[in-house]
């Protein structure tokens, strides 16, 4: 099919590695067409081989021939002598699919690799952009993503260099036909390989057909978006700050409300990216737009996706991890000797006093609790405590109570105290300290 | 090929004419398939009939059959009752090709017809913004030019809506089928539609057949565009007016050197835009950013493209259309009682005294020339002079010298005189001005 045109070295590096680092590369080598042709080609430069060369390959065991995928790559660097390590890993699909935890799984292991000042070389070459670039467009994506991957980036404990990403896949074919390499045909396991391969197969040489340039314009659209998207996040950042809350987990509804919509969209996604929150969904977008952003201050509106969620509360949103509260009519009892794991997976501990006064009981909150705070003669109803210590509601069925053996309140959580509870700990210089499930 | 497939009237309207104002339309009407459906659909709403409905057929005259496909517009219009008017415009293919000087002079035809309070409504669909988001990838376009079309604008004295642009063509056809209706075919007559139609006839079925919701996607992701390029206008708007010089064809070189350099880019192409230069090339922001930003203060950097020019002198970059000079060894005698024009275009006016005290000599510069300033016995070289008038280098060759009939220089344009003319121009309360060329 492809004729081999040799392709002189000088060439090929000279413009691929013009930014050569000083420094030792790791090229992640999964045995494909580019890495073989990468490796290859830094292998035949000795200022390269002075600097350090080593080759990673990422053992994902989620094929049959993983085995002898590994073993092939190690023969190749035996052969030209350079320094091999295989990093077996486990992907563990979530809900993004296995391609994005292969992904992440493969960047853990590079970066336990990456010593500082070592540069992970990679072979995204310029067809890469172009495809990524298109099935970014047919998701519907905006200028994050449809921002080309960068030449250079930080990455772990170095940086990250891809050398061939305005090379043409055909380059790569042609360099290895060229020197006879010999590479695993990639096995296309995955759905959005799949995808991938429609466009490469079938979608993008009817472009290049008519459209030469059509891989280079599709890599400069990205650049441009990238570059957008940079300027973009520096002015998001100071937009996030302006409506920051109390709590990192907390953004004022009406400095956002001050916002350009699309702007608040980018400030929003940074917002909950930011606390470790998993990418809020676009449908979600328009949930917290048209119900959270405008729900009354006591009404209790929620966007909740992937074991995260958003409340409207009072003049606020709040963000957190789903946070189960205790089960319903759970109790048992404690002495505060040692932590108190609870059933959603919070703890409760007695801090600077080696136990309770008395064995207390530890229960779910059921409604009518009432409680006499310090200095107080007559008890309050607990839900106007919490609603006066700005409990939100949604913490409240998590809170655990501890109560005396006649059943007295003592205390709620770490939040409030009865009167005499409260001397007790002071006397003691004690503390109690709750511990919610997801902090 | 298409089964007919009906489509009520009440859902079709429903979706797309949810936000129809009360005003009177203008529907821009080819006698396409699109502009068909479009005007068919409004006319059977008696609310639109009652607000004011009109159709308007630009008559590019660039087609054999110009006059015919007029005729069937009109034939049209008369039987759905509508009143119609035909627009003939002269298109002059400019730099950019006739399908955008084809577009301009429609622009300019349907703005003469708009009335304040008018709504032009044009029938771009779903389709036409995936294509368009295609076409402008696939020449490497930036978030500006992969913005969608907006629903709504302002346009000239009224605003422009695009009610169909959620409606997939296909449905418009399935429309046209059940409601009978007759269209003239797209004749396909310009590289643009050629490129156009390949993506419409081949590209697009294509990426349909396995990415069902690709002309949506597309849509969505050109949305996004627009609201990162509008996001990133309002700041480019402050960064242009903190780069801005003692003119608005001046720019401070070190403020945006100060600017990251994709928010340069962006600013630059602000600045000329608003000046109503031509568009900047991609390769002139590369020039500019590589040659002229970092120029030696006396050197003389410019980038000109499509009649216009921008320098980088001094601490500054100016930009301006491109200004001829005053021919070589050119020379006229001029009494000041009329206007002079100039052979570049330029203009030397004498005000407030009916004519100059002897018939002058109007000349280019040679080099050379020397002056006597009001207020100095000796005469310093108009080298000099210029220099630190900071008339820049590529404008002298354009200023008109007046000398007397002995040859002693008594003007340089507007800028510089001799003692004695200096003082009967004050006696007389009288006043040189020059209005170079491009001003």
């Amino acid at each position: 099919m492809h004729t081999p045109r040799p392709l002189p070295d000088q060439t090929f590096l000279g413009q691929a590695f013009h930014d050569r680092p000083r420094a030792r590369l790791l090229v992640g080598f999964s045995g494909g067409l580019d890495s073989t042709v990468l490796l290859h080609a830094l292998a035949s430069d000795p200022a390269v081989r002075t600097s350090g060369l080593r080759a990673i390959h990422i053992h994902h065991g989620l094929h049959a021939n993983a085995d002898r995928w590994a073993a092939h790559c190690e023969n190749v660097c035996s052969a030209l002598g350079i320094a091999f390590d295989t990093v077996p890993v486990t992907v563990q699909p979530d809900g993004n699919g296995t391609e994005a935890a292969a992904r992440d799984a493969r960047h853990a292991a590079f970066a336990s690799k990456l010593e500082p000042g070592d540069v992970l070389t990679l072979a995204h070459h310029r067809d890469d952009q172009a495809e990524t670039f298109l099935l970014r467009a047919l998701r519907g994506s905006g200028v994050d993503g449809l921002s080309a991957m960068r030449r250079w980036r930080d990455f772990g404990a170095g940086r990250l260099w891809r050398p061939l990403l305005d090379i043409p896949r055909a380059a790569l074919l042609a360099y290895a036909n060229a020197h006879g390499l010999r590479w695993i045909e990639d096995p296309s396991n995955t759905d959005s390989r799949f995808d991938r391969n429609f466009l490469r197969q079938q979608v993008l040489p009817l472009l290049r057909a008519r459209w030469p340039q059509a891989d280079a314009a599709f890599a400069r659209s990205a650049t441009l978006c990238d570059e957008a998207s940079q300027l973009l996040d520096a002015e998001d950042a100071a937009a996030l700050a302006s409506s920051a809350g109390h709590h990192p987990r907390v953004l004022s509804r009406a400095a956002l409300l001050a916002l350009p919509a699309p702007r608040r969209a980018r400030v929003l996604r940074r917002w909950t990216t930011g606390l470790g929150l998993p990418p809020l969904p676009a449908h979600g977008l328009a949930r917290i737009e048209s119900d959270l952003l405008r729900a009354r201050a006591d009404a209790s509106a929620r966007f909740e996706w992937s074991g995260a969620v958003i409340h409207a509360w009072r003049d606020d949103l709040h963000a957190a991890p789903v946070q189960a509260g205790l089960p319903d009519g759970w109790r048992t009892s404690w002495d505060g000797s040692r932590p108190l794991p609870l059933p959603n997976g919070g703890e409760l501990v007695l801090e600077g006093a080696p136990a309770l006064p008395n064995p207390c009981r530890v229960t779910a909150r059921r409604g009518g609790e009432r409680i006499t705070l310090p200095g107080r003669t007559h008890s309050h109803a607990l839900k106007h405590v919490l609603q006066e210590l700005g409990v939100p509601p949604w913490q409240r069925p998590g809170l655990p109570l501890l109560s005396a053996p006649d059943g007295k309140l003592l205390a709620v959580a770490d939040l409030a105290y009865e009167g005499e509870f409260a001397d007790w700990l002071e006397r003691q210089g004690a503390h109690l300290r709750w511990h919610p499930a997801s902090d």
